[in-house]
């Protein structure tokens, strides 16, 4: 593994390299001196450049749990405006002796495009519509810790399945390992031949639930609700909101995750969210684990 | 001590607590290599919702002398916006195992509401026209560095007592170390009832500072003095403002705070912040060492 | 050397020890374990009050490269606008027991008048118009890589010279080095006096690198490029842009450096910048230990 663009390019064998690298790292965060010199005097720069608390924090606190030294770059200015110009910074970091380089952007194929022209590795943090690895290996991180393997477990993935990095990165880790998955949400919000990716669209949030295993609920952009792809948030809520009605339609074990930040009352009841089958904040525990994996393994750390 | 939401809810014993072990914590900024190993692999989240450079820097600072790892989020977005998602945000930075959250926010009551929330320790660093509670600490420490005691000194706090957090956190602090406090400003910046808190309501600076043994003067925020609660800046200056003139009235051997960042010719004359009665510095120097100390006391390094 | 305010200010000496102690912080970079325990405690502030990504990144990387606490200040709110409350905000920086203080700001001078007010080191990362002496070092640097001496060699600086704070302490640094230093660009570029310098001005490119050793080619400021100072992008690229014709201009194997970002297609082309005679990612990487270099010096690691 060179670079951590997408799961689409990753292999069954390299996801679960991955997750078995992130027990160890688990533990860490559970010691009361959470620090280990594994990476010491190593340099991570994250390089931010659409806004992120949540996932910045993750990667710079698992960064400095390895002892690596941990740079934050945002946009700033407009300066960064061309892809052209976002290659020479990428260059200009790896010329200050980078070991990794963590990119999010609002664009897709920026973090592959950056890999292309540095030597140094580039980790996906997100990039436009296109893919959020490490969101989907802590969410499979995250059902292994209940449910021992995904393979042949029956998983919906609920929202705007067309606009979601999540839901894609999603899809691809958790049919390599195994699972079948659905994917729902308005018709507005479902790409024309999903189908192709090896999973079955619902078109109703109870088609897509009966008998599932594991809800993965997206977190819907409210900017996109207001008329051009749904009617109302109400009017949402109501079809493919999860509440403790609806989550009834699921096995009554079935687990529920959400990327966050989350929406109480829109696609997700907050009695729902705060309560058993609700995984989402050992999502976020799990997420600084599967991250110092990630930084681990592409260092060179393993070595 | 599970948090330090303000001086109101701390008792006497407490405070005197923050206050010795900040002696301790003084001294390490005073070596020539300023870093103990006392928190390392702890981790502290600065979340500053509010902007502001020195409080932030003055606790990150005390945070990496003491080896812990120290990570700034700051206001970026609209996301953030309603206090459920701020719960959430806590919430989602408890999960990553932060050892403390420290808080700034523009409204008051957000840290006692986010303490309510998580199980981590929450520093209430400044919250709307509330509480600043490590402010009173270090003027506290800074007096008691001059004074030896405040049992029975008289302190005068100049300004606008309505709208400052400092004079909130600052009455209760010293009136609890057995000082008598009166306060001073116009009449539309006195809150009505201030007596309850034990403190002399003055509105005359003559009347506060006579026999003063120390003068707290407050920073005056421009933007209220544009007719709104006074007729101008060039009349506040010349009724409240402390001179070399007005500090005549004080005790011969009177000193002076300021929580900063002051406004020269404003509430006090250059020559006055920059001489002899002024503690001002001390105070930043000592803000340092107190939040040491209350970084020191919450994430359990007494054990 | 208490503070590295300009290029202007230094003897030969004091660029010469500058250099030869980046010679080893260099190799520090190139390890694996990048980071030695020089600097462990000590407290390095970067006040970068105009933005900039690259310049702050590599102060950052410097300081913990060697150990150092990096603390970052941005530009926030509009409480820094006057002059005199940057000086308050330095003496609250030292009174914080601050080891050095890296500043930038788009005023020339303000680096000086904190040097003035405060009693910690200041470093200039760039001040307006004015210096930027730790580009001219790293370019020194970069340059004595390939040439072991500047003694004699020809040096040709092409661009907008009246506006660029390289152009001002590239001149200094390389003058005092030994070079003969040519300084090119269209009319309204050109500082009246410039001969003052010791640098001969050159209205062609064709006159500034007949014979040129090293070209140093600035980037341009595309909004001064609209008419006022020149007519077009395009004709300031015709005219005074670094092609592979042009560059057969200077000696065979002419050095080219570029102090970034790079304006690709304008100032430089991309076969140019990309290709053998380039030094420019070089440069970055020597920034690095330039800048480790200073740190150390100023904050008497070498005691």
């Amino acid at each position: 593994m060179r670079h951590l663009l997408g799961i689409e390019e990753m292999s069954r064998a390299e996801i679960e390299r991955v997750l078995e690298t992130s027990e160890a790292m688990l533990e860490i965060s559970q010691r009361e001196i959470k620090r280990v010199p594994t990476l010491r005097g190593r340099t991570v720069i994250n390089v931010f450049l659409e806004a992120s608390t949540r996932t910045r924090v993750s990667f710079e606190i698992a960064a400095k749990r390895l002892s690596a030294d941990a740079i934050n770059v945002s946009r700033s200015g407009s300066s960064l405006s061309k892809a052209e110009t976002l290659a020479d910074m990428a260059r200009n970091l790896a010329a200050m002796s980078a070991d990794v380089l963590v990119v999010r952007d609002s664009t897709a194929g920026v973090p592959h495009m950056l890999a292309e022209r540095v030597r140094v590795p580039v980790v996906n943090a997100g990039d436009g519509c296109h893919e959020h690895p490490t969101q989907a290996l802590l969410d499979a991180f995250t059902l292994r810790q209940s449910l021992g393997s995904l393979e042949n477990r029956v998983i919906a993935i609920v929202g705007d399945i067309s606009h979601s990095r999540v839901a894609r990165s999603d899809i691809h880790c958790f049919t390599k390992l195994g699972a079948e998955v659905r994917v729902a949400g308005p018709p507005t919000m479902m790409p024309a031949g999903i189908e192709a990716l090896g999973v079955k669209p619902c078109f109703s949030l109870e088609q897509a639930l009966a008998g599932a295993d594991v809800i993965v609920m997206l977190r819907i952009q409210q900017e996109r609700l207001d008329g051009a792809l749904f009617p109302s948030i109400r009017e949402y809520a109501r079809t493919f909101g999860l509440t403790q009605r609806t989550l009834g339609l699921a096995k009554p074990d079935a687990i529920v995750l959400h990327p966050g930040p989350i929406n109480r009352g829109v696609e997700i009841a907050s009695d729902v969210a705060d309560a058993e089958p609700s995984r989402i904040l050992d999502q976020v525990t799990n997420g600084v684990a599967v991250r110092m994996a990630v930084l681990y393994l592409l260092t060179g750390g393993a070595n």
